[in-house]
Parts: structure tokens; sequence; C-alpha cells
């Protein structure tokens, strides 16, 4: 099999100028195929402020009506993702920007209304791969928005960690997949203050010793559980690193 | 060659939720391969009004500043495109939204400035429909936005009856093409006072007398010259019909 490199990064790295030029630099001399899934949470924000449509988050998540939809739906599909895939063309990287919806890529279902009502943010139901397996093999290169839809013509939120994980997922019977999440931090941390107490290598039981003890904790915590997840599907490698490290091998490696 | 019918529809018809629910359900009964190319003026118009950003239009064409070039993307790329492609899929046709940027599909280069500096607006310089072509023999169904790049980072704005006559052109070889263009009328009118009275069909020799008498006129003409041109470009049958007729065979057969 031949190795695919999946690499998502968050709304910050590709919403400003330089740090995205940086990214798309470095995402270009990935060698292999590649896919690249981004967030552009931010954007969505600072476009809706401005449409007057109040942006509303609980837990980190962002409450998504109606309006906000149609903000996601422009600024995810539109925007962020043809400023990418325009950038990366530049580079020669032949990429193509795609939502859930496109070629029935991955349909979901609006979330349940437990505690919280979420609105119109989609949880993964269904991945197509096969087709996207097929164009990837043709060296084209998804860059992916973080949003799905669900079967019945509506365009659903959808979070660009699962679309990620679950892209990798997918795709693990058809590649040698590395899964690569960047974050703020050069990897997971032993020491908060200290950025470069990076943890090399990460087991399950060294996960569950570093969740009790408190070392690891917050948003990492399901980043991490979807890493394993990941590895137990089929993935080969999960690496959680900065985004200016993508080409350097360093980073947490999650085993 | 197996049969592709390629649609061109104006912004009116995909942003009024009812005319666009019935243009889907028309477009999904066509038989073969198909391609949907669309506008979105009036919705890039409407939120561009609410980001104050100006909408200046100059000979009907959208004089495109740095701005209002977001706006399209994101309206055009985003909004309009994946609203059409979900509806599509709920409809069973798997539809892949694109712009020229996606698979390096249309390039084109900023607009020369002469009398007028109509900004970000591209005129193509090349199609790459080779990779087009084979995605559609899988069954895929394209829906194009009237968006392109410049193959240095930029997208740029592109008129969408250029959109759908350059595709014609370039999947001509590939492909037995009809291209449909959409308007507002039957067809091309021999009375506009009589909505009756089309014009079933249109050779250069007529064409050159209704322009000399002024039965043809304005907006009309280039889109007739396009046709023209594509047929003489290889591309098999142009009709010029209303969106809600265009699985009746009525309208004006350019030929």
């Amino acid at each position: 099999m031949k190795k695919l490199t999946i690499i998502k990064v968050g709304g910050k790295i590709v919403e400003e100028q330089e740090s995205l030029q940086q990214l798309l630099a470095d995402f270009s001399k990935i060698e292999g195929h590649k896919i690249l899934v981004h967030g552009g949470g931010r954007s969505a924000t600072a476009i809706a402020t401005k449409l007057d449509v109040e942006s509303q988050m609980i837990n980190g998540r962002r409450i998504t009506d109606a309006e906000m939809l149609k903000v996601v739906t422009m600024v995810y599909g539109g925007l962020v993702n043809k400023q990418i895939v325009a950038g990366l063309q530049a580079l020669g990287v032949n990429a193509l920007g795609l939502t859930g919806a496109d070629m029935n890529y991955m349909r979901s279902e609006k979330r349940s209304v437990t505690e919280v009502d979420y609105g119109f943010a989609g949880d993964v139901k269904a991945v197509n791969a096969e087709l996207l397996a097929e164009i990837i093999a043709k060296n084209i290169v998804p860059v992916l928005a973080p949003l799905t839809h669900d079967g019945r013509g509506n365009m659903l939120n959808t979070n660009a960690d699962t679309i990620a994980g679950e892209t990798a997922k997918a795709l693990a019977k058809h590649f040698h997949v590395t899964l690569i999440y960047c974050f703020e931090k050069k990897g997971v941390l032993l020491n908060e203050h200290d950025d470069n107490s990076v943890i090399a290598e990460l087991t399950p039981e060294l996960f569950k010793k570093y969740v009790e003890n408190g070392t690891i904790q917050g948003g990492m915590i399901p980043k991490l559980e979807n890493s394993f997840e990941a590895l137990n599907a089929g993935v080969k490698e999960v690496v959680i690193t900065r985004a200016d490290e993508i080409n350097n091998g360093s980073g947490t490696k999650v085993c």
C-alpha cells in the first residue's frame, strides 16, 4: 500500500496570511499522497459578527443555528477552502476542495438534542472512501472543509478533528495512513509551562496514567481518545505536533 | 461517444428556494452524464450589502475589488454551490462542487484594464478537461461555480456563461455535448412582447439577419455568438430556453 499523510490544521493557521503561506509551503513538500483538513472558526465568527449573526459557543463547540449554518457553509466551504486550494495550486499541488456533500463523501446526522442543542451540527454516519481513494491515486490532493451533509439536502457543521479521524480510518484499507493533528504546541506536554517537555511516544498505558495524574487534561483527552481509536481502526501512525513542525518528525507519536 | 448535457442557470433560479427545488428536480431527471453551471449574483450582492461591501456594476458586469472577491468566493463557491450539491445528493445525483481552482480545472488571467477596470475578473486561458472527463465517466455530476484561479494563488470572478461555454468546448472531444443556456424567456423571441414567439432554430444566417433588423439585441448577442463559437468547436447542440423547460425539448436551437 502507498503512503498517505493526512494533516489537520485549525482555523488560526489558515486564517492568517503568513502562517497560511508557511503551512502551504510545508504541506507542498510532503512526499506521496496527502490530504489537508482545515478549520476556519475565527473567520466564521468574524464574518458572522459583520452579518449580525450571533456566535454562541458551549464547551468550545459552536451552536449552529440556521443563519450560522449559512455563514459556516460560505466561510469554510468557500472563502477558506478556495483560498487554500488556489494557494496549493500555485505551489504545484493539484488540490481539490471538498465538503462531505461533494461526491457524497461524508454523510452525517444532525446531533440529537440532549442538555445542549448544538443546532445544525453533524455527527458522522457514513464515509464513502472508494471514490476519494481513486481520486487520490490520480495524484489529486483533497482539501477537506469541516462540513458534511445529511443526505436530505442540508449541510451540517462538523468538527474538523472528526473529519480528519473519520477520513483516516476510512482510507486505512486503501493506504498506509499517517494522521497528523496540528495544534499550538509542539506535541503533548509533560509540563504545560515547558513547551519543550514534549512526550515523544504515548501508549494507551501512559495515556491512562497521565490522565489520572492530571498531566493530560481538557480538550487533549478526546483528541487522544480519537487517536487511539484511529490506530485501532487500522491507521498506521498518529502524530500530534505544531503546524510548522510537520516535516521535522517531531511531536508526540501516539502508538 | 456518450451524451453529456451541460445546463447553465443564472442566479435568480438558484437563489429562491422554490425555483431551486424545481430546477434540481428537473435536472435530476436528465438522463446520462451532466453538468450544472450556476450563477449567484443576487446572493453575492445581498451578502455584500450586509457586509458593507459596495456592489458596482458596469455593462451588467460586476466590478470585483478585493473585498468583493472574498464575497463572491464565499457565496458562489460556498453558499450557493454547496446548497445545490447537497440538494442534488438528496435526489440521488452524485454531485461534486467545483471552482476552476479545484483540480486546476480552469485557469484564467485577471482581465486587462482598458476603459474599465473590472478588478479581480478572470478571462479564461486554459481548461484541463481530462480529469473532469474521467470523473464524469464515474457518474459524478460536476456543479461549477463561476470562479476560476490564476495559478498564482488568486481566485478570480468569472462569468458563468463563459464557464459553461468553455467547459462544453473542452469536453466536446470526450462527449457528445448539448449545452443549454437557461434564461428568463422560453427561448430567443421574434417579438419581445410575445413570450410564445420563440425562434425554433437559429442559423448563422438568420442570426445575422435578426441582429441587422433589431429583432435580436443586447445581452442575447454575445450569448448567441458564444453559442455559434461552441458549435464550431465541436459542441453538438446549443439550446436557449427557460429553466423549467429543460426536459421539454423546447426553446431555441442554435445550429
